[in-house]
């Protein structure tokens, strides 16, 4: 039997709502990429998951885990893991360390889950840090950004490992044959921004039998569909990924007091069109790629049809492979 | 006589003609914010300004001032500073540093304008390093970041010094009494983000008496008018500004894209709306602080409005005595 994805299914800011009818909708017959509902393993109250499902109507046979306790989307990650040690974030990690699933998918508290896995998996052999990986479709053609904050800092040789995950994991989960690397900097030449910037620049450029390293890029190349693989230390990555989430959300409401004068339907279409466009739960949500293991955050407003993405997506990332690919290309590069 | 402002023709995607629409523009008898033509200084190939204004029926007195050279958009800074001695650009800093002239408005290349200022004029008595200051109006309440790309990397004394100088520009020129001070992070808690930021935390709170730190702030404070003055460093303040150029640029393409099936004139008005809220060349562009003299950088692609808003900037800026605060701010703080 293909390995199992765990549901964090108290984990996000419509728990266990969303989580329950997301994993209904992984599993419905009319999904044309559905799961077999015996891959979706609850892991949260039992009693909870048992009245919701009733309450939805639900008799699909999905395997449950009982975790008695949850760690709050405002909590403290490091103290709430040492005190909530029966957390449905640190069950789910459990359940990938026993074997008992191949991957996580959760919708909690962000440095809880990536804390939670990073200490209980542990890393893939050769990986010196993880990183959390958001691809983002808004152009339509996918490009994945990473680190998007697992760490604080980068040293030149994580920024290579980086792009070494992001690679494999556009060519095996997105099906991008050969994609390309840049490095996000302020300018094009080689000799532009930080000290970081400037040593990683050499090393990804040595690595060209296995990496289509193509320079830097600018942020504005996040939107020209010319880069498949951005790579960033985790702090410059999370800045990106919040001013893009803040702006977003700035500009769609800015455009909605424009046209609400008109009170044209067609226009609150449009802009919900433009609203699923640019948001990246579209796939999935973040990965945390370098662990023994997937997982997969999504984003603690995520809906059903977002936490369904990342069932989803978690589910063909676990059959992929990922993990061996990336202990080989790391293998091969040896930085 | 007011100082005057030294305009550098010859910089910009549209110049002559966008600076010198520009110029007509900022002393226009309908302009309630005018200036003096004899306060804009002309700068640039004189036969090329003289007969770019007999084309658009002028006959203004501006003071005029010939510059033999021009630096291109594309070229490289430190290069054409040196073998162009005679550019535009060069020849409005000359003009500062002899006192002909109290500041300067350039729409050219960015890393010549900034070198030649830094290099040329010299920073205030007190500064450890100038920073790029752009103050986003797009809320209807501004908020000042820098530095927005003047400096690769920063020290935490520098980080220090950006929030007081960016503090007397808001007062001082934006008329915001006690300009509310946050550090740009990836969370509010003291103990979040860099090394640097974890620095620069008690530095800033040490300065309660003279800044109003409020503590960390996020990408998505600079939208929720929180703030008034968001310090970073550099390379961050440069990587926030391109993607918000990009990212604003590709929202407003694909909304149009949304529209346009529906061809409705407004809905093109509305979107012009947006445009225009979002582009912070209302308040002039971006401006070089802690150098000798007003260095108003404008963006490449400015029309005449831009130019003549960046002119009026600059010389609300000499007239408010910046410069003279932002030492008295910096000997009082002595980090």
């Amino acid at each position: 039997m293909a390995a199992r994805i765990a549901l964090d299914v108290m984990g996000g800011d419509q728990a266990p709502d969303a989580t329950l009818r997301g994993a209904l909708l992984a599993c419905a017959a009319n999904n044309p990429r559905r799961l077999a509902p015996e891959r979706v393993l609850l892991v949260g109250d039992e009693a909870v998951i048992r009245a919701k499902l009733a309450e939805l109507g639900a008799s699909t046979p999905f395997p449950i885990q009982h975790a008695s306790q949850v760690i709050g989307m405002a909590e403290n990650p490091a103290m709430s893991l040492r005190s909530k040690p029966d957390s449905s974030i640190a069950v789910c990690v459990g359940t990938v360390k026993k074997g008992a699933a191949g991957g996580i998918v959760s919708m909690g508290n962000t440095g809880a889950v990536v804390g939670a896995a990073t200490l209980g998996l542990g890393t893939l052999e050769g990986v010196r840090r993880p990183a959390i990986s958001v691809t983002l479709a808004m152009t339509g053609k996918p490009v994945t950004v990473l680190d998007m904050g697992a760490n604080r800092e980068a040293k030149p040789q994580d920024l290579v490992q980086f792009a070494s995950m992001g690679s494999v994991y556009m060519r095996d989960c997105i099906g991008v044959e050969s994609p390309r690397v840049g490095l996000l900097n302020i300018g094009s030449e080689p000799s532009k921004g930080t000290d970081l910037l400037k040593e990683a620049y050499p090393l990804l450029e040595a690595q060209k039998e296995r990496l289509q390293f193509i320079g830097n890029v600018e942020p504005n190349d996040l939107f020209q569909s010319a880069v498949d693989v951005v790579v960033t230390d985790g702090f410059t990555g999370n800045i990106v990924l919040k001013l893009m989430e803040g702006f977003s959300a700035f500009m769609l409401q800015a455009m909605m007091k424009e046209l609400s004068a008109h009170q044209a339907t067609w226009a609150k279409e449009a802009l919900g069109n433009l609203r699923r466009k640019i948001d990246y739960a579209e796939y999935g949500g973040a990965l945390l790629l370098g662990v023994k293991g997937v997982v997969v955050k999504g984003h603690g407003r995520s809906d059903a049809t977002a936490v369904a993405n990342a069932l989803i997506v978690a589910a063909r990332t676990v059959d992929s492979h990922i993990n061996e690919h990336i202990i080989e290309g790391l293998k091969a590069q040896a930085v």
